[in-house]
This record gives C-alpha cells, sequence and structure tokens, in this order.
C-alpha cells in the first residue's frame, strides 16, 4: 500500500509500504477514507519530536473502514465506519480507568508517533475498541475528521480545564486549527464574551465568524493592553493558551483576572517564567493537558445535533494520493490560507 | 492603649497608642484576649511588604472580646467572645458573594497592613458580622487562634486546592506552622501517604508526630530523588508548596505524578521557572491562592468535635507585655523550636 | 400610595395604603418601575399559602428606583435603577454564607408573603445590599423583571441542579413561565435535545420557538411512551418537573434514564409514590430546591451579552393602575394566551 | 467441584456442580480461596429475586488465585492472587466508559445471579480485566473480601452520594454490614458527628466501637425525635438509607436539614411517600445508586495504608464446605450476633 513516511528531518515521501496485519487480539485493520495533517506532523518533519524514527508512516487522525479485527476486539467487526482517535486506549491500566487515555500505560499518542500512522491507505489500530468510535448514521464524515484531535483538545484542554461557565469572559491566545477549536466548543457554555488574539488578519476573521465576541492583533506587542481595555481593565475569567511559546504563555498570565484559569493547550518547547510574584494571591488556577479524548462520545452527540459545526475548519481538500501536495499548502498555511485540509481516500 | 508597632525595616516597639473607636457602622472593637505572631509579620519587619507603613500596628491573628459594635451590626454585641479572621469580607461585594474574600473590594487582608491590627490590647474590625466568628462553647481560645490564618490558609490553599483525596499520596514542602497546618488537615480526607519536606530536623520529627508518614531532609540537595524513592518512581498526587521560594515550587514540579496538582501556598517574591516543556502533556493542576478563610466555619466544626487539634502547633506562651520578647523567640524558630507562639491579653 | 392587597381566600383590591418606610438600618425603599404576577400570587388567592394574610400586599417581583437606603447600606444610594430579588439575603447567616438564600434566616421569600410586597408604588426591602442587583446600563428593565423570580428558578433548581451537560437529552414537563425560563436556561449547556411536554398546543407552539427541538402533548395520558419513542427507549439524561403535582412528577420518574436527574422546580401539595423498587438501582439523583438567586449575577450577564433573552416570555402589557385587570388575564392563562403580563408604573 | 446451589425459594445445597470454562477471550477461571455471604443471597433465596433461577450457584464476593485466563486476558495470569468484583465491567460500553460499571451492557451485577458465582470451588469471572484486582502484597485477604461488595457498596452509594465533608453530621440507618461499611469509609471525610439508627443493641454497640458518635435505638418508633434533639433540632447534614423498607427511608427525610444529601443504599421493594409537599423547598439531594465499584483502587490504597480496617466486620469462620451452617449463621444473625461470616477455601 501507499503511505507518506518520514525520512528524518525535512524528509517525507508517499511510497509503497506493507500492509499492516493484525499483532494483537485486540488490533484492527481500517482502511482510510479520510485522514488530515496536524501541526504536531509538521513539528515532526522538523526534527522536534525525538520518538518519531526514519520509515515512520505519520498521522493520528482520520476516518475509515474497518477491514479486520482481532479476537479480542468486541464491539466492531469489519465493513464498520469508524472514527479513528488520535489517542489509543487501552481501558483496563490505571490511567484510562480514571478517563486520563493520554497517559494509558500502553496506549496514549502512539498513532505516528511510535506505531504506524494514518496517512495510508490501512493502517492498524491497537486496543480497538477504546480507541475507535462508531460513525453515527448520516453523518458528515469530513466533519468527523477534526474530532480526532483539535475538537477534543480544544475542548478538553481548553474549555472543560479553563471550567467557562455561561458569562464568562474567555481569551484565546491563538486562532490556529485548535485555539478555532476551543472558539467552537467554549461557545457550549455560553461566555459572554470569546476575545480571540493572533497575529494573523485572516485567521482573526475566520474568529469572528467562528463566534469571536471580539479579535485582537497582537503583531504590535500590545495584546494586554488591548484586552485589559476590552474588559474594562478587569482582565479575563478563562485564558486559553494554544501556541505554545513563552510570550503567549505570557499573555495569559497577565490578562488572566483574580479567581481566574489559564488552561495551557499549546506545546511547549521551553520553561517560561511564572509570575509568582504577583499570582501566588490571584487565587489563579493554571491546568495543563495532553488530550485524553475522553469526550469525543460528547462531541459526537453535538455534532449529531448541529450544535457543533467543524466543518467549517476546512479550507482545502485533497486526494490520499496528492498529500504531498497537502502538506505544502498546509504548510504555508498563512499565505495559503489554510486551516484544516482533507485527505480523502478512495 | 499598648500597641506592638513597626516602624520601618527592623523597627518595633511596644508603645501607648490611642484606642481605636468605630468609624462606620459596620465597625466593631474587640479586646484582645490572645494574638500571634506570624511569618508575615517578619517579612514586614524586613521591609518586604511595601503596604506596611511606619506607625501601623501588626497583627492579624486572634481571639478577644467585643467591646463596642456600630449600629449595622447585626450578628454580635458587648461581651461576645470571638475568633477574629486575618481576612476582611464586606459581604456583599462580587468577590465576596463568590467566597473569594482574600479579594474583597474594601476588605481582604488589611488588619496589620493597611490598617492597625490585633498585636495590641484592642483593635477596631472592619465588617464585623463578616469577620468575626463566635467562639464555641467551651472551645480551647487557645487553640482557636491557630484559626486566625494558618489552618484555613493550610487548608485551603493547600489541602482543598490540591484537592487531597482517600488513598492519595501527598507531599508538603515546608513544615514551618503552615506547612504543618496542611500537613493536619490533610488528614481530614484519608491520604495513604503524606511525606514532609524540610531542612529543619525538629521540625521533621513534630511532623512525624503529627502525622506525616514520611519525612525527607532535603539539606543534601536530594528530596527529589527521596519523594521518588518513595512512592515507586510514580511521584505524587498532591505536591504542597509551604515555603515559597523557586527552589521548593521546583521540588514540587519534579514530584507531581501525571494528573496530580501543585497547591502553591507560599508567599513568593520572585518568578519561578515553569517547566512547560515536560508539563504541557502531563495533565497537571497548579494553584495558587490568598486564603479566604471561607471554610472558618466548617473548621470550627472540626476542632468542636476533635478531628483537628491545632493546639499541637503551639510552641511557646508570652504575656502580651512580653510580646517584644515573643518577637525574639518566633525570630530565631530554629533555634528557639518555635512553631507557633501564643501571646495572651489579660 | 396604591397597592394590591390581599384580603382572604379569592379577595384582592387596588387600594390607598400607608407609604413604607425605612425600618432597619439595612432597608432600602424602592419606587416600583416594573412590576408582575406570578403562579405562586394565585395560589396565594386561592389561600394555599396559610403565611400570607389578610391585608398583605403581593408581590415579590420587580424593577424600581431607590428612594431612601438605610444607614447600613453602603452598595445603592437613592436614585439606582435596581432589580429586586424575590428571595431576600442577609449576607451573614450559615444559610447565606454557603449561597443558600432561600433559607436565609431572616430573608428567604418574604417579599408578598410575610413582609408587604412589589405590587405597589413603594416597597420595602430589607437587607437591601444582598437583595436588590444594579440595572446594567442600557438594559431593557421589562426583560429583567423576569430575572426576579423565573429565571433564577427555572435555572438554578432546573438546569444547575439537573446539571445539563452538552449533547444531553432534556425533558421539561410543563411549559408554563417557569419551564420555558428553564427551556431559555438549559441552552446555555447545548444539550442535543430539549423536549417539552404540557396539555396546552399554544404554550407547545411557543416552546418550539424558544427552542424545543421536540414537544409532547401529554393530554392523551401517553407522554412517557412519547419521550421514550423520541429518546430511542433510553429515557432522558435529566428530566425537569415544573407543574407541582404528582402526575407530573411521575412523568419524570418514568423517563429518566441510569445515571440520570430529576431536578424537581413545581411547588407541590402532596406526597407523591417514589418508585424506589425500580430506582434504588438507577443511579437517579433527585434534587428540590426554592429557588436562591445566587445566579443572579450570572444570569445578568447572559442578558447583557444577548446570550438570554427573557422578553419573549412577556406577553401582555398593563399599567399598574391596571393591576385588577392583569390578574384577571393571567388568571386566565391557557384562554388568554398569557404567559407573563408585565405591569408598568409611571 | 463443589458448590452451593439455588433450587428455588428456601432450597439451597452443597452440591457437585461441573467445574467452570473458558467461554470467551475475556474470561478468566478463579479458584476460590475466600468468599462469603451477602444479604443479598438471602433475599434470593427468599425468592425475591427474579432473574436468579434453578440451579444457580451462589455468591459475588471473594477472594482467589486465577486458574487460566482467555486470549483476550492482559492484565492477569495464572497464579495470580486477586479480588474478584461483585460488578463485572466490560470496559468498553457507555456506561462502563462513565465509571458507571453497575450498569454496564454486558456485565453489572450478574455473579451470583444470571450466571454462576463465587460460593464454590471455582468461578468463571467474565470481562476478567475490568472485574479483578490484584491483591496487594501482603495484604489480609480476609479483609479484601469485604471489598467485593459492602465496601464499596456502603462508600459510593452512601458516603460519596451523600458528599460527607469533614465537620458535617451523618445519620446511618441501619448498622447491618452496609451500614457499618459507610460507618467506616464515612470516617475518611472527617465529619463532626456520625449516628447510628438501628433496633439491635448489639449491632449499636459494634457500631459505637466503630467510630458511632452517637447511637439511636430505633425500637420505640422516636428515632426522629433522637436524632433531631441530638443535632439542636437542625437534623443531619447527610441521611444514609441503608436498610430498604419505607419506615427508615421515612427516617432520612425527617432527619434531613435544608440544604442536605440523603443517599440511599438499601434494595427496596416497595415504593415510598416521597414528602414533596415539604421538601420541594427544602434543597435536599436524594440519590440512589446500585454500587459501580468504580472505587475499588482507592479502597484498595486506603486498606494497605492502615485507614481502613475492614476486618472488624467478620464475626464467624467457617470452611468452604461448612457453607451450609455459614448460611444458617448469617441467616440468623440478631442471635448469633453475625456481620459478616468469612468463608475460606482450601
Amino acid at each position: 500500500m501507499k503511505a507518506l513516511v518520514y525520512h528524518g528531518p525535512g524528509k517525507r515521501s508517499w511510497e509503497e509500504k506493507p500492509k499492516p496485519t493484525i499483532q494483537e487480539a485486540t488490533d484492527a485493520i481500517v482502511k482510510i477514507a479520510k485522514t488530515t495533517i496536524c501541526g504536531t506532523d509538521l513539528h515532526i518533519l522538523k526534527g522536534d519530536v525525538a520518538t518519531v524514527t526514519d520509515g515512520r508512516i505519520l498521522g493520528h487522525e482520520g476516518v475509515g473502514v474497518v477491514e479486520e479485527v482481532g479476537q479480542g476486539v468486541s464491539s466492531f467487526r469489519k465493513g464498520d465506519r469508524v472514527l479513528i482517535s488520535c489517542i489509543t486506549s487501552c481501558g483496563k491500566c490505571d490511567a484510562c480507568k480514571k478517563g486520563m487515555y493520554s497517559h494509558c500505560a500502553k496506549g496514549g499518542w502512539i498513532l505516528g508517533n511510535t506505531i504506524d500512522g494514518t496517512q495510508a491507505e490501512l493502517v492498524r489500530i491497537p486496543f480497538a475498541d477504546g480507541s475507535l468510535y462508531r460513525v453515527p448514521a448520516g453523518a458528515d464524515e469530513a466533519a468527523l475528521v477534526m474530532l480526532s484531535d483539535i475538537l477534543p483538545t480544544g475542548f478538553e484542554c481548553g474549555v472543560l480545564n479553563g471550567q467557562v461557565k455561561p458569562g464568562d469572559s474567555v481569551a484565546i491566545v491563538g486562532a490556529g486549527p485548535v485555539g478555532l477549536a476551543a472558539l467552537l466548543t467554549a461557545q457550549f457554555y455560553s461566555p459572554a464574551e470569546i476575545i480571540l488574539i493572533d497575529m494573523d488578519e485572516n485567521r482573526l476573521g475566520v474568529s469572528r465568524k467562528l463566534g469571536a465576541t471580539q479579535v485582537v492583533n497582537g503583531t504590535d506587542g500590545k495584546a494586554v493592553a488591548k484586552v485589559m481595555a476590552l474588559t474594562g481593565q478587569k482582565g479575563v475569567d478563562v485564558a486559553i493558551e494554544a501556541v505554545g511559546i513563552p510570550a503567549t504563555f505570557d499573555i495569559c498570565q497577565d490578562i488572566v483576572t483574580a479567581g481566574g484559569h489559564i488552561a495551557n493547550v499549546g506545546v511547549h518547547g521551553k520553561s517560561v517564567a511564572l509570575k509568582l510574584e504577583k499570582l501566588w494571591s490571584h487565587n489563579v488556577t493554571i491546568t495543563t493537558r495532553l488530550v485524553d479524548t475522553v469526550t469525543t462520545p460528547m462531541l459526537l452527540k453535538t455534532v449529531t445535533s448541529g450544535k457543533l459545526q467543524p466543518r467549517q475548519l476546512i479550507t482545502h481538500e485533497f486526494r490520499l494520493d496528492e498529500i504531498m501536495k497537502a502538506y505544502d499548502t498546509f504548510g504555508n498555511a498563512a499565505k495559503e490560507k489554510a486551516l484544516k485540509v482533507l485527505v480523502q481516500g478512495e
């Protein structure tokens, strides 16, 4: 079969690879109908993710059709249309029993990382019962691809951890796909204000369409002052960090009100200076989280009921055999005005 | 009347001051029966707390008898024996309505800070209805002085924010009075292990007596390795920071397990390096809090029922007119093996 | 001044009464700008509420202007436009400190019950600091009258106690003003389905306009079967009882799914048979609540931000001196298609 | 092998049965080391549990040694010493993912009910990965048998659902094994008072030893008045029903304070009259629950740390081949002063 393969920093190719086979009784083999590319895949290609080695098939998002299941799989069978979660969950370890699938003893984020991923014609999914979700009848499968990773990420790490409540003022720093996923799902809880902060005018425009009540272009370095002005100098109840660098975390520290929440979503490569000399007495809660995808069933219901419309995040479409081009486009997101690129199998 | 007065860095005296009088309808005047000295008072004397100015009477803890109340006070009258909370609460502002009295619009920590405090024969208590608590019949008033500040501080900022649960492993960094208050109140929730970390052998010995299951002397810089060894390399569910310097916050970052809590209690003077490059994916919650004293009614019930025995924290006793000597003792806590010093009025 | 006065079962009159005066330092006198009539007022007129005695001015909802305040009132002064809460809160008792204002030691529901109420030109409001809320600049005061009682009632007793979550299926039994208030505020949490059950086609039509995804006319006694059919025989996650009779509570028992919530809002006059022989193993939570109005600040924010539009509940308007006619209309709600009647002072 | 077999109302025998075998890949066969008898087994013998049919091996509690596992079992292997949970959990269905194992689509309470149980030399455990727990090194296995059912039942249905907090007043109605399990685990949260109510003086005596602060003998029908007197007429914060008849549920309704919790644990055979005419405005929460055993890992930690000492509930010991006699003793619990009878395999 064909697959998108990583060959060390800067090198990827669309090439022939052996078909995956059942290795454990709990495995399933899924034929990919739709997949997409994640910002994390770009990080991998830069060589930033040490666990990904030469020869790895990338990708941890997708929708597909079950081709084969091991003897221990009881919830799915050949022919079932399924959503693939970016997080693999054995359902049995201490972490899984607590709903913290991200720290599953044998799973977690392994697809397109320590085992081959979804940017291929076929993929092996370990612990299929815990890691796949049935596609609801009549669902828009392109929209569902957004539920593999970015929507539960924005929702769990940003909105739930940030404890967004009706009437709250919320700021989201970073209007990339995950920041926008937080924007869409923050609206589940009817905050009074959602302020999006970014340096890209196109993304700020999209933010407005997707429900931001205010947008702030931080190019001039005055994001903090602008947010404070918008909130009558009170600051926000919830600050969601969706970039992953010290400067954006700093904005969150500076705009959160007493009693408020900083919910970190971004993947950070360095330490940040936590201003405890000010925050120690501010009754602030700071959370970090690798997505657990424990809310996937809830998110599926909100998609089915029409409360959540994730297709809005898809800006480009490609065929699976065009995935090299899809990477080019996604890799130039600002210029191409790309958010999520949908990659379609046959 | 006589009072302990701050006269700039390093200078304090026991001197004559005018008696306080009712200034607002919501004020009460309380005659001090018992008071104590807080670590914060020592910080003030070093000149570290800019809001405290020359001439201020120090002290924010105590038990006393109501001498007089303003017309707006309805819960107390002359002769009532009362516990004075270190936090003044108007009961009417947004923060008070949320139970965040520490950020009361007109109150918060003002006693012995921006208004005269409790280390005196008499003290004026603003918003008396929200800031005083009736002494339960038969209570040990010396024990209750511990409820003015350190017990709600250890409990709210450390134990409640840390979400201690039955079976948890808990580490408390710092075995001073507030760390020990966290130790006593953590036991409300039956954790499996409570590890105390300090550099003072005497305090570690006290910790054992007060319920620590393990103690770690961090003098050799190996506290992290020791805690990891004690927890089978898993780390702790809850790490409570009760010192207030970067090194102790660092220990907390290094020993907290995935899905765990860091509850900051310490008063910090500088930023700390938050290791987001590791923690971003560790599903960790970090909290800060200035005590709200919102749990004082609950703590009073636990004292009355005998579940909490705060008298154990008192190591020395002085008469009010010996308070200069009490400061000397408390200021040499390690040498004097002092925890809390009780200062008795007539 | 003129006021609507109760004179025993079936008897009310619009008559001259002495102007209220400040009795306690914490009182305010408010001139009524807008008021309304509650279903509870009709119960009083039937003689069902024993605490209401001959000569009482009725009414516990309204918006007005502060005329005078006692010396202990610090948050309001003459001329302030205020929302009057149906619940009076002293802010100092144990119940108030827990946020359970409904059980305030000196307050709770007393307006138009044990003291004179708001259906008058002027009203005395005890504990004004805790019982009034400032009208936000530019607010629609007619809409705000709905926040005196029915919106916090539907929200707190129905939606919050029912723990409505994104993706949930919710049933509301009773499409009167309080049931509709629950319908409006349930949408804060983005449930997948909200099924309204009533016997009045007009109210079911209104329910659809206000956001019900399904409506069920229970006239034929088949409401349970219909709800089960709509939910694929699973039942609902949340059943909100907004009528107050055994038959409607029964519907809730029969449609709630395992792990679900029954939130009682209705005022009941008799016991109901709780089917513990079935429910003991169904992991069900049943709640009762007299509204605390503790969410009034949150609701004000949702009105200001436009998330909540309570004016939709107003079907008729009258001048204050027409209030006898307003009662006639509201008393014939089905025939008049009345929901809430707005009564305007000068 | 030998087993205790049900043969219709009133009939049980210790007889030869075929050894169980692996039927599904997720099964395990466990050799019973220790088991016990539950009040539910007595109900079954009265013919009260329609799902239990002639020929069924009874028993849903026990500790044993794994004899054999199916290919789909990954957490256990031959020779492992295990605690058997009374609730079978597939770990994959919606209910299991929510932690509501009691309503597992394929499991729940099936052992000794719809499939053969643990009062035998060997038992087949479906979904072994989710339904067994490893015995901690050095554990007292007799004590652990109490964790199969009664301790999680008292804890989850009574203490957790009742939301017991430090300083609370708690009443437990019924001092049988489950009520005593609630008594032991309520102490995890340091309530100020725990009042046990029963009609058996022996059990009340045991209650005192196990931590009750007060006991009430309700034989004279005055339990309510006595509890109200003990609580200064305020009633209790938490009332735990651990009997399962209308009279005891009634006591709970009559003693719960405003804002309090009634946590039903008892298995009820009839409806009870819920006094909504009084409770509608009392802000009360009533919960029902079939135990989920989701807290078994937490309880194991509390046993290991010594916070929980369940052996205190064992009053009698028998060999497995004496189980007919064990039933006689347990069936005459009052006369025999029996709480839990330990039944030992070889």
